[in-house]
This record gives structure tokens, C-alpha cells and sequence, in this order.
């Protein structure tokens, strides 16, 4: 079937709902070359203030799962749960659920993508563990899942070249934040990566892409929609953002705080948040008659150190050396050290998580650009939280790298993340809502 | 200054407005094909759906009206008059109202473009007189207004390249129908063109680009404020188009029309039409005191012949037959002529002018696109018109060409223009309103 680009500009401007058969044609021609960007980007501005209804949204992040390779995860034995964060600053969850998932006899079979601007990827931090590689084939990968019950494999380019193109485009035309598009670009990653079910963790603060809970809970609602009328059991929970998540920011760091939390020695709040998120992947798993019976079975897998175990094991199945689970000499170092001390006595009301990822960003963390290369090494490791007590000089952060101009200038940055106050303060509600759970 | 291309679009989706600095960065960037079409695309329909302010408007006109040559006519003595139409179905009143008001002293140094789709152009229409050129060379142009009183040039490829390439863009992206960018559009182009004082005629209707009289008197008026805000004497006649103009309808045809029109034998709709705009004309190139002065000047000088000799003059002076203005067999000739009758008695309700122009069009009188050649000989003559009678069997319309496939089928496709009632029929009213004449 054939249209005529610009009539479909034209009925999505006027507010008019696009056919399944128009948006499989338009994407299908973006990516071929034949509809050049100058009407894509149009149409995506219409977008913006028309919208997308549900149906729209699922049918263009079908086109763009099925724009290029889909993975085929069905060799591997069992109920496949994939999780998937917005991201956010010190969000290592992924290094914790998927091995307590795991051990708990969920397959895992996860595609984990690199680190830009103030937030990190799992990939980068999985190589800071010498050896470790993420480049697996295809059967590698597949293997893996059914001999180790665990496997993590990069984004190929191969995958939703539809996404990456439109992405591209929204990128520098101002027509990035808009939920439908949101939605669609994560969901059509997630479904062509193959799993059964679908965990999504939805950043929310300053530090994250969506900086209202509002916005949040509309962004999740649209997942969860997705992935039910692709016909996954998907489950979405918002999460705090406004702080940075655990301790750790920052590649080697964040692997060791990981590590830390596997032996029961981990941030509160991580601890927490990886517990119950790896509950309802086991749950969703088909391994627990309940998110509450996994999550029991998720907090003994990390008591037990079956958790820890199986970290172990998938860190040496892809060729990583798993004695970095007890000796950190083992990543790489940094050789430049620094403290940044409270001021004056008082509460921490405030770490901006935006400000701490760039700031981490800034010590060699993370990268400006796709071209960047990252520090392994460098970050921030933070001594205080918000709603703990401080006194004038202590350490409120530690911060990491192998230059000492950029931890200079990032220990000035991340100065101005800190709000210390007389009064007591709160703590953030970590999990702020679950979707997807009811039925 | 130099700014973010990608800030701006955003600034103008959030509602925001843009500063002179901003637009004029943006046009001279797009020009020199430094800023992309995919984000000029974005931007304009993120135009489309917050707008431009008067001073945006303004500052867009201007950006677009000196980003190529503009014309200097202060060579020229007296204060110059510039016509501009809309466009429509059988709208040749540039050829009756620039001879009316220059033979009242009022100098003409117009430049006019060709027609495309239903519409006609000025330029076509004078090149069905043997020998006429378009094609004169600057000084050529300003001498033969101070000799002559008036001059008729096509449009340079130099002037306002903003606004073409603007235009060529907005035409495949959905983004023509905005008045911010009707109205910038039309009159960068007006002011490049360098007249003192300028007519505009908003055509209104079925066979007119604004349809309704609401968006008629929008764009109008913002065509008034922007000429106002460029020190222009600027006035705007709403003029009805619901059925084409006169009763000739194709180049050679027309022509002859605007000559039996100077005669005094034209129809009542263009005759009114021509004296009361070039009425205003007179007025505002300052040789009345009033419009009505103005009115009364110009009726005399169609009365009187001095607007036909003018006419005459004019033709000689670039080139063409002045004779043609006594001897109609010196234009191009059709081979081919038909009849479309009426099929019963009753009274014409409607002659759809969009219908009778795409007739006419396909008669070879039009272009389908920029490369297509055009039949000067064909085009459509009104028998009837809205308001008269008709008795079964006769004459609605004759059609003329050179193919007689394509004059049935323009006849076959006009007879769907016509409403034939059993009641008698209000004639529409010709000028609806007129802006810019209050102070």
C-alpha cells in the first residue's frame, strides 16, 4: 500500500488518527531513505501537540521493532523476563535483580545499552570488570542463558534502526519529550529483544527524564499498555530519582556496591528497590504464585548468597574474572582521591541527582558523546543521603578519577548538589507506585 | 549572533516568542544552507500550531523580503502603487487597474509571476499578446515607468530566495495554511518589491486560497499591519470568488476581456471591481484627495478611453502589438470551440470558480507544474453568470483549445460547477470589505 507523506501530515496536524497500514508504510520508508527527514520531522511536531491514541502508539513501536533484526529467544527454556530502567544516576539495579532473578530460576536474557551525558550503562560498568565481554554472538548468548540462567549482551546495530534513525531526527528537532514517542522508542527495543515479560523502572526526580511523578506514572501507563497489547506481561514501578540511587556513581563503583548489596552489605534504598523488583520478575517468571512470595524468594536468594553465586558465574561466563567479587583491587584504580566536606552542621535535604550525574560525568565517568571515552575508574561515592544527620566537615562525598583538573571542577559542581537545612528531613518514598500488578 | 537551532524550535513550541535576532538568524542560515530542512520543518509546524505575533510576523517579512535583491524604485517619480492579488479564477484585474490608475498619474512598477494549478498569472496572460516581453532589464524597467507611467516585469530568480525556499518546503511538509506565513510570505515579497503604497486584493471563496470571510479579513488584516509596520501605505479589498471574475476564464481570453472592459463592455462584477480598487490606487499614490475622488478619476478615465490608451501605450513600450487592442484575431487562436448547455430551465446559483478553474486549466489553459507549457488560446468564457436566468438548451459556457480530448473532458468536468435552481438567485456581493482605508 502507498501514501503520500504529506497527507499524512496533514491528518495527524488536523488531529486525525494515522492507520496501522500508514504508519507501517511511513516508517518502512524512513528507514529505506525514501521520506526524507524534512516531513518526518514534521509530522513529528504534529505529533507533539496531536498525540498518539494507544492503538497508534502500539502500531508505531510495532513498525520500529520489526524495522530491523528481532531476537528469537525461544531456545531458551522457561518464562524470559526482561527489566529495563528509564535511567538515572547511580541506578545499578540491573547488576543486582538480574542475578537474584536468576537465582531464583528466571531466565535473563538481557540486551543492555552504553552510558551518555549524566547517566551510566550497564555495559560500561560490566567492562570495568577485567575481562568481561559483551560482545557475544548469537548461540553464545542463548547458551548462556540455558547453561548459567544469565546472560548480557550490547545493543547490535542491527536492532530498531527505525528507533535509532527517528531518535536521531527528534534529537535536534526539539521533539523528544513527548510520551507516545517515549513509549513507543523504549517498548519497540524491549520487544524486539524477545523476552516474555517485561519489568519497567521508571526513574523519577531530577535526575531522570521524567522529573514529576504526573509525568511518570503517564509514561509508565503507556508501557504497560504496549507490552499488554503485544501480548507481554509487563509491570512498570516508579521510582525516586530525586537523589542518586545507593551510594555509588560511577562504572567500577557501582559494580562494587552491587557486589556489596549481594552480600548483604549494600545501601538501604538499592537493597531494597533490587529486592522487590527482582520479587516481580520471579513472580512474573512463573517461579512464585505472587510478587510477595518472590520477593520472599528474592530476599533469601541475596541472605543466602545464591545471588552473589550466581553474579559469580555469569561474570566468568562472559569471560570476566569473578574474584572481583572479593578482591575491588581487581578494577581498575583511580589515582586521584578527594573528599568534599559538609560546610556547616544540619540535615542533607537535597543531593540534585542531576547535578551528582554530571558531576560524576565530569570526573571521567561518562561521556559527552558517543565517541567519549570513559574513565572506568572515576565517579562519586556518596558518605551521606538525604535525611541523614551532618556535622560541619564531615564527608558528605567522595569523588574518584585520574585527573586531577576534572575532580577539582567536579567536586565545585557537585558542591551545589548538596542542600543542608536545621530541621530534620525525610526521606524519599523509594517506590512510589507499581503498574501493571492488579490484574 | 549566533544561535541553537534546535533551542529556537523548542522556544516556539512551548509558546514562546522569537526575537528579531533569532529570526534573522534563522532565515540567513537557512538561505546559506547552514540550518537543515528537517529542523526548518519543525519549526514551521510547530508555527502552525503556536503562531507569530504582529512583531514575529514583521520581523519574518522582513527577514525573508531582504534576504535577496530588492528593488529600488526611488528612481521613479511620484509615489508608486503596487496591486496584488490573492489569486483566482479569471482574475485579470491587474491588466484593467494598472492602465485606469496610471493614466490618473499614478505610477505603475509592477512585478508580477505566472500562474500554477486553477490560478492564472499576469505574466502568462501578457504574453498572449504577440511580441510582449517580461523579461526587461532594471533600468529598461524604471525608464519606461518615468516614459511611459507603467511597466509589467516577471518575478527575478534574486528576490526574496528566503521566502521560495520557505514555500517549497511548507508545500511538502503540511504547513502552506498559516496566516503568519501566508501573510510574511505575500508581503516580503510586496516590499522587496519596492512600491510606496500597496493594494492587496483578498480573493474569497470557493476558487480563492482563503475559502471562508473570516480567514479572509484574518489574513488581511495582518497583510494591512505588516505593510503599516514597514511604513507602507497598505490597503486590503476582501473580493468575492465564490464564482470566477468576469466571464473569461484562460490567458488570450482574458485579455481581450480587460480590453473590452477599457472599452466600457465588460462585465459589470470586473468593471466595478477595476474602478473601485484602481480608485484607491489613485488615492494612495496621492493624485485624490479621497477614495471616492479616486472612484470618480478612474471611472472617467474608463469612460473617457485614457485607460485603454494607456494600455495600448504600454504594450508597445515592452515589446507587443498594440493593435491587438482593435483586432482580437492577432492573438493565439483556438481550433477547437464547444458548447455546454443547460439541461433545464431555472436560475445559475453557483458556478463553483475552484471547478471552472481546474476546467479551464485542463483545457491547456493552466500549468499542472512550474515545466508544464501552456495553451494561451484556451480557457473557459462564462455565458451566464450567478443570478441569471436560463432556459433549458442554451449557452452556459464556451470552451476553447487545441485538443479536443482535453476540451471535453474540461467541459465534462465544469459541468459539475454549475447549480441550476427553480427560485431566482441572489447575485454575491463583490467587494465584502475593505481594511486599511479608516485612518
Amino acid at each position: 500500500m502507498t501514501f503520500n507523506m504529506n497527507d499524512i501530515i496533514f491528518k495527524k496536524r488536523e488531529g486525525g488518527k494515522l492507520s496501522k497500514d500508514e504508519i507501517d508504510w511511513l516508517i518502512t520508508g524512513y528507514v529505506a531513505g525514501d521520506i526524507p527527514d524534512y516531513q518526518v520531522s514534521a509530522l513529528l511536531m504534529a505529533i507533539f501537540f496531536r498525540g498518539l491514541d494507544r492503538e497508534e502508539t502500539f502500531n508505531l513501536t510495532n513498525a520500529m521493532r520489526y524495522s530491523g533484526d528481532t531476537i528469537d529467544l525461544s531456545p531458551i527454556k522457561g518464562i524470559k523476563v526482561d527489566k529495563h530502567s528509564t535511567g538515572g544516576v547511580g541506578d545499578k539495579t540491573t547488576l543486582i535483580v538480574a542475578p537474584l532473578a536468576s537465582a531464583c530460576g528466571v531466565p535473563i536474557a538481557k540486551m543492555s545499552g552504553r552510558g551518555l551525558g549524566f547517566t551510566g550503562g550497564t555495559v560500561d560498568k560490566m567492562e570495568s570488570i577485567p575481562g568481561f565481554r559483551t560482545a557475544l554472538a548469537p548461540e553464545e548468548f542463548l547458551n548462556q542463558v540455558n547453561e548459567v540462567g544469565m546472560a548480557v549482551i550490547g545493543q547490535t546495530a542491527h536492532i530498531t534502526p527505525a528507533d535509532k534513525k527517528l531518535y536521531a531526527l527528534r534529537d535536534v528537532t526539539s521533539t523528544v519529550d513527548n510520551f507516545g514517542l517515549i513509549a513507543s522508542s523504549i517498548m519497540s527495543k524491549k520487544l524486539a529483544a524477545g523476552s516474555d515479560a517485561i519489568v519497567l523502572d521508571v526513574k523519577c526526580g531530577d535526575g531522570a527524564f521524567m522529573e514529576n511523578l504526573d509525568d511518570a506514572v503517564t509514561l509508565a501507563n503507556l508501557m504497560v499498555d504496549i507490552g499488554t497489547d503485544a501480548g507481554r506481561k509487563t509491570v512498570a514501578a516508579i521510582t525516586d530519582m530525586s537523589q542518586p540511587l545507593g551510594r555509588a556513581v560511577g562504572n567500577s563503583l557501582e559494580v562494587i556496591e552491587a557486589i556489596e548489596t549481594l552480600k548483604g552489605k549494600g545501601p538501604e534504598d538499592i537493597t531494597e528497590l533490587a529486592e522487590k523488583l527482582s520479587g516481580i520478575m520471579v513472580f512474573l517468571g512463573g517461579k512464585a504464585s505472587s510478587p510477595e512470595e518472590g520477593y520472599a524468594m528474592t530476599k533469601r536468594a541475596l541472605a543466602d548468597g545464591s545471588g552473589l553465586k550466581q553474579l559469580r558465574r555469569f561474570i566468568e561466563a562472559q569471560g570476566g574474572n569473578p574474584d572481583v567479587t572479593e578482591d575491588y583491587r581487581l578494577f581498575p584504580q583511580a589515582s586521584v582521591k578527594d573528599q568534599l566536606k559538609a560546610e556547616k552542621d544540619g540535615f542533607v535535604a537535597e543531593i540534585a541527582a542531576r547535578t551528582i550525574g554530571l558531576a560524576s560525568q565530569h570526573t571521567g565517568a561518562g561521556r559527552a558523546t558517543k565517541e567519549s571515552e570513559i574513565d572506568l575508574a572515576a565517579g562519586v561515592y556518596l558518605h551521606k543521603k538525604v535525611g541523614d544527620k551532618v556535622a560541619a566537615g564531615e564527608t558528605l562525598a567522595v569523588f574518584y578519577g585520574n585527573d586531577r583538573a576534572k575532580v577539582d571542577a567536579a567536586m565545585a559542581e557537585a558542591r551545589k548538589a548538596f542542600v543542608i537545612t536545621d530541621e530534620p528531613c525525610q526521606r524519599p518514598v523509594l517506590i512510589k507506585e507499581v503498574i501493571g500488578l492488579e490484574d
